[in-house]
Protein backbone atom coordinates (compact mmCIF):
# COMPACT_ATOMS: atom_id res chain seq x y z
CA UNK A 1 0.00 0.00 0.00
CA UNK A 2 1.70 3.38 -1.29
CA UNK A 3 -0.06 6.83 0.74
CA UNK A 4 1.26 10.20 0.17
CA UNK A 5 1.71 12.77 3.42
CA UNK A 6 2.66 15.79 4.06
CA UNK A 7 6.02 15.91 6.59
CA UNK A 8 6.68 19.01 7.96
CA UNK A 9 11.19 19.40 7.78
CA UNK A 10 11.78 19.43 11.86
CA UNK A 11 15.47 18.95 12.52
CA UNK A 12 16.13 19.19 16.74
CA UNK A 13 18.31 21.94 17.17
CA UNK A 14 19.44 20.69 21.07
CA UNK A 15 21.11 24.24 22.24
CA UNK A 16 21.72 25.20 18.58
CA UNK A 17 24.86 23.40 19.52
CA UNK A 18 24.09 19.38 18.08
CA UNK A 19 21.36 18.68 14.62
CA UNK A 20 19.66 15.24 14.63
CA UNK A 21 16.64 13.77 13.06
CA UNK A 22 15.37 12.01 16.18
CA UNK A 23 15.88 9.99 19.15
CA UNK A 24 16.10 6.16 18.24
CA UNK A 25 14.91 4.11 21.67
CA UNK A 26 15.97 0.76 22.20
CA UNK A 27 14.21 -0.86 25.04
CA UNK A 28 14.76 -4.88 26.02
CA UNK A 29 11.33 -5.44 28.49
CA UNK A 30 12.39 -8.98 30.07
CA UNK A 31 9.14 -10.57 31.78
CA UNK A 32 6.49 -8.65 31.28
CA UNK A 33 3.01 -9.12 30.67
CA UNK A 34 2.41 -11.17 27.67
CA UNK A 35 0.10 -9.49 25.20
CA UNK A 36 -0.81 -11.85 22.66
CA UNK A 37 -4.34 -10.00 21.42
CA UNK A 38 -3.28 -8.17 17.91
CA UNK A 39 -6.47 -5.91 18.77
CA UNK A 40 -4.98 -4.73 22.32
CA UNK A 41 -1.26 -4.36 20.65
CA UNK A 42 -2.75 -1.89 18.05
CA UNK A 43 -4.56 0.27 20.63
CA UNK A 44 -0.98 0.36 22.57
CA UNK A 45 0.91 0.88 19.60
CA UNK A 46 -1.56 3.88 18.83
CA UNK A 47 -1.70 5.56 22.39
CA UNK A 48 2.38 5.15 22.60
CA UNK A 49 2.44 7.71 19.22
CA UNK A 50 -0.14 10.06 21.09
CA UNK A 51 2.16 9.61 24.29
CA UNK A 52 4.91 10.76 22.07
CA UNK A 53 3.26 13.59 20.19
CA UNK A 54 3.88 11.81 16.98
CA UNK A 55 1.36 11.19 14.00
CA UNK A 56 0.43 7.51 13.16
CA UNK A 57 0.32 6.68 9.70
CA UNK A 58 -0.73 2.89 9.34
CA UNK A 59 -0.09 0.36 11.64
CA UNK A 60 1.10 -3.92 10.48
CA UNK A 61 0.65 -6.32 12.93
CA UNK A 62 1.16 -10.11 12.88
CA UNK A 63 0.33 -12.69 15.21
CA UNK A 64 2.81 -15.97 15.06
CA UNK A 65 2.03 -19.22 15.89
CA UNK A 66 2.18 -20.65 18.26
CA UNK A 67 3.08 -17.56 20.23
CA UNK A 68 4.73 -14.43 20.11
CA UNK A 69 3.54 -11.03 18.02
CA UNK A 70 4.79 -8.13 15.74
CA UNK A 71 3.54 -4.58 15.43
CA UNK A 72 5.05 -1.46 13.46
CA UNK A 73 3.21 1.58 13.50
CA UNK A 74 4.92 4.00 10.82
CA UNK A 75 5.00 7.79 11.73
CA UNK A 76 5.20 10.82 10.12
CA UNK A 77 7.98 10.92 12.33
CA UNK A 78 9.81 7.32 12.15
CA UNK A 79 8.36 4.51 13.36
CA UNK A 80 7.35 2.77 16.69
CA UNK A 81 7.53 -1.56 16.55
CA UNK A 82 7.22 -4.14 18.93
CA UNK A 83 8.36 -8.02 18.61
CA UNK A 84 7.91 -10.14 21.35
CA UNK A 85 9.37 -13.91 22.32
CA UNK A 86 6.58 -15.03 25.26
CA UNK A 87 8.54 -18.34 25.53
CA UNK A 88 11.76 -16.33 26.41
CA UNK A 89 10.21 -13.41 28.13
CA UNK A 90 11.74 -11.24 25.80
CA UNK A 91 9.97 -7.71 24.00
CA UNK A 92 11.71 -5.85 21.93
CA UNK A 93 10.75 -1.87 21.55
CA UNK A 94 12.19 0.44 19.42
CA UNK A 95 10.99 3.78 19.62
CA UNK A 96 12.02 5.90 16.56
CA UNK A 97 10.61 9.62 16.34
CA UNK A 98 11.74 13.03 14.68
CA UNK A 99 12.08 16.27 15.25
CA UNK A 100 12.10 18.36 18.38
CA UNK A 101 8.13 17.98 19.14
CA UNK A 102 9.08 14.67 19.76
CA UNK A 103 8.90 12.97 23.33
CA UNK A 104 9.96 9.20 22.66
CA UNK A 105 10.69 8.77 26.44
CA UNK A 106 7.13 9.30 27.03
CA UNK A 107 5.98 6.74 25.08
CA UNK A 108 8.30 4.35 26.49
CA UNK A 109 7.08 5.09 29.87
CA UNK A 110 3.92 4.26 28.69
CA UNK A 111 4.95 0.99 27.36
CA UNK A 112 6.06 0.59 30.46
CA UNK A 113 2.67 0.49 32.28
CA UNK A 114 1.34 -1.49 29.45
CA UNK A 115 3.65 -4.63 29.97
CA UNK A 116 5.20 -4.35 33.30
CA UNK A 117 8.39 -5.64 32.78
CA UNK A 118 10.29 -6.35 35.72
CA UNK A 119 13.91 -6.02 33.80
CA UNK A 120 14.23 -3.28 31.45
CA UNK A 121 17.02 -2.25 29.43
CA UNK A 122 17.15 0.99 27.31
CA UNK A 123 20.00 2.33 24.84
CA UNK A 124 19.42 5.92 23.21
CA UNK A 125 21.20 6.18 19.73
CA UNK A 126 20.71 9.91 18.34
CA UNK A 127 19.75 9.46 13.96
CA UNK A 128 20.89 11.56 11.52
CA UNK A 129 23.76 13.48 13.40
CA UNK A 130 24.48 16.28 11.40
CA UNK B 1 -4.58 -5.81 8.85
CA UNK B 2 -4.01 -8.91 11.01
CA UNK B 3 -2.37 -12.09 9.86
CA UNK B 4 -1.33 -15.67 11.74
CA UNK B 5 2.15 -16.54 10.71
CA UNK B 6 4.39 -19.56 11.82
CA UNK B 7 7.63 -18.38 13.54
CA UNK B 8 10.35 -21.03 14.29
CA UNK B 9 12.06 -20.31 17.49
CA UNK B 10 15.83 -20.10 16.63
CA UNK B 11 17.92 -17.88 19.07
CA UNK B 12 21.29 -17.15 18.19
CA UNK B 13 23.83 -19.20 20.49
CA UNK B 14 27.33 -17.36 19.48
CA UNK B 15 29.82 -19.93 19.95
CA UNK B 16 27.77 -21.64 22.90
CA UNK B 17 28.69 -18.71 24.88
CA UNK B 18 25.98 -15.91 24.53
CA UNK B 19 22.62 -16.45 23.21
CA UNK B 20 19.94 -13.79 22.04
CA UNK B 21 17.38 -12.63 19.97
CA UNK B 22 19.29 -11.01 16.67
CA UNK B 23 21.46 -8.22 15.32
CA UNK B 24 20.25 -4.75 15.02
CA UNK B 25 21.96 -2.91 12.56
CA UNK B 26 21.20 0.81 12.27
CA UNK B 27 22.70 2.78 9.60
CA UNK B 28 23.00 5.97 8.63
CA UNK B 29 23.60 6.74 4.89
CA UNK B 30 24.83 10.30 4.20
CA UNK B 31 24.74 11.72 0.78
CA UNK B 32 23.45 9.05 -1.32
CA UNK B 33 21.13 8.24 -4.49
CA UNK B 34 17.51 9.34 -3.55
CA UNK B 35 14.51 7.16 -4.46
CA UNK B 36 11.71 8.61 -4.04
CA UNK B 37 10.23 5.91 -6.01
CA UNK B 38 7.63 3.56 -3.47
CA UNK B 39 7.79 0.42 -6.05
CA UNK B 40 11.49 0.51 -6.47
CA UNK B 41 11.80 1.33 -2.61
CA UNK B 42 9.08 -1.83 -2.04
CA UNK B 43 11.50 -4.05 -4.78
CA UNK B 44 14.87 -2.85 -2.84
CA UNK B 45 12.97 -3.87 1.04
CA UNK B 46 12.23 -6.97 -0.41
CA UNK B 47 15.46 -7.94 -2.00
CA UNK B 48 17.37 -6.72 0.73
CA UNK B 49 15.40 -9.56 2.78
CA UNK B 50 16.25 -12.03 0.57
CA UNK B 51 19.67 -11.04 1.26
CA UNK B 52 19.37 -11.82 5.09
CA UNK B 53 17.85 -14.85 4.00
CA UNK B 54 14.58 -13.92 6.19
CA UNK B 55 11.06 -14.18 4.98
CA UNK B 56 9.33 -10.77 4.20
CA UNK B 57 5.75 -10.68 5.71
CA UNK B 58 3.79 -7.35 5.06
CA UNK B 59 5.41 -3.96 3.06
CA UNK B 60 4.08 -0.77 4.27
CA UNK B 61 5.25 2.54 2.32
CA UNK B 62 4.72 6.03 2.82
CA UNK B 63 5.81 8.82 0.25
CA UNK B 64 6.19 12.01 2.09
CA UNK B 65 5.50 16.07 0.61
CA UNK B 66 7.58 17.50 -0.80
CA UNK B 67 10.20 14.53 -0.50
CA UNK B 68 10.84 11.74 1.70
CA UNK B 69 9.65 8.43 2.01
CA UNK B 70 9.54 5.59 4.48
CA UNK B 71 8.60 1.96 3.84
CA UNK B 72 9.36 -0.96 6.35
CA UNK B 73 8.75 -4.73 5.68
CA UNK B 74 7.84 -7.16 8.62
CA UNK B 75 10.02 -9.96 8.86
CA UNK B 76 8.66 -12.75 10.56
CA UNK B 77 12.12 -12.76 11.84
CA UNK B 78 11.39 -8.89 13.16
CA UNK B 79 11.52 -5.94 10.02
CA UNK B 80 13.51 -3.76 8.15
CA UNK B 81 13.01 -0.20 8.16
CA UNK B 82 13.81 2.65 5.84
CA UNK B 83 12.90 6.66 6.05
CA UNK B 84 14.95 9.47 3.73
CA UNK B 85 14.99 12.74 4.03
CA UNK B 86 16.79 14.22 0.82
CA UNK B 87 16.68 17.73 1.58
CA UNK B 88 19.18 16.40 4.65
CA UNK B 89 20.87 14.13 1.99
CA UNK B 90 20.04 11.63 4.85
CA UNK B 91 18.83 8.05 4.77
CA UNK B 92 17.85 5.57 7.82
CA UNK B 93 17.93 2.21 7.94
CA UNK B 94 17.58 -0.46 10.30
CA UNK B 95 18.12 -4.09 9.83
CA UNK B 96 16.73 -6.53 12.80
CA UNK B 97 16.86 -9.70 12.02
CA UNK B 98 16.62 -13.09 14.20
CA UNK B 99 18.10 -16.13 14.39
CA UNK B 100 20.93 -17.86 13.52
CA UNK B 101 20.29 -18.10 10.12
CA UNK B 102 19.54 -14.62 9.38
CA UNK B 103 22.11 -12.35 7.36
CA UNK B 104 21.81 -9.21 7.81
CA UNK B 105 25.35 -7.83 6.60
CA UNK B 106 24.48 -9.03 3.29
CA UNK B 107 21.32 -6.68 3.61
CA UNK B 108 23.11 -3.95 4.05
CA UNK B 109 25.67 -4.11 1.46
CA UNK B 110 22.53 -4.84 -0.91
CA UNK B 111 21.62 -1.40 0.56
CA UNK B 112 24.68 0.30 -0.07
CA UNK B 113 24.81 -1.07 -3.27
CA UNK B 114 21.47 0.23 -3.99
CA UNK B 115 21.97 3.55 -2.28
CA UNK B 116 25.40 4.43 -3.63
CA UNK B 117 26.10 6.68 -0.22
CA UNK B 118 29.31 8.85 0.42
CA UNK B 119 29.23 8.12 4.14
CA UNK B 120 27.82 5.33 5.74
CA UNK B 121 27.83 5.21 10.15
CA UNK B 122 27.19 1.65 11.75
CA UNK B 123 25.94 0.81 14.95
CA UNK B 124 25.91 -2.92 14.95
CA UNK B 125 23.37 -3.70 18.58
CA UNK B 126 22.98 -7.51 20.14
CA UNK B 127 19.04 -7.67 21.16
CA UNK B 128 17.43 -9.83 24.16
CA UNK B 129 20.90 -10.70 24.97
CA UNK B 130 20.13 -13.87 27.36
Amino acid sequence: MVKKTKRSNRWVNKNKKQRYAGIHLIAEFWSGRIIENPKEIKKILIRAVKKAKNIPLEVAIHKFSPQGITGVVLLSESHIAIHSWPELNYTAIDIFTCGEKAYPYQALEYFKKQFKPKKVEIKEIKRGVL
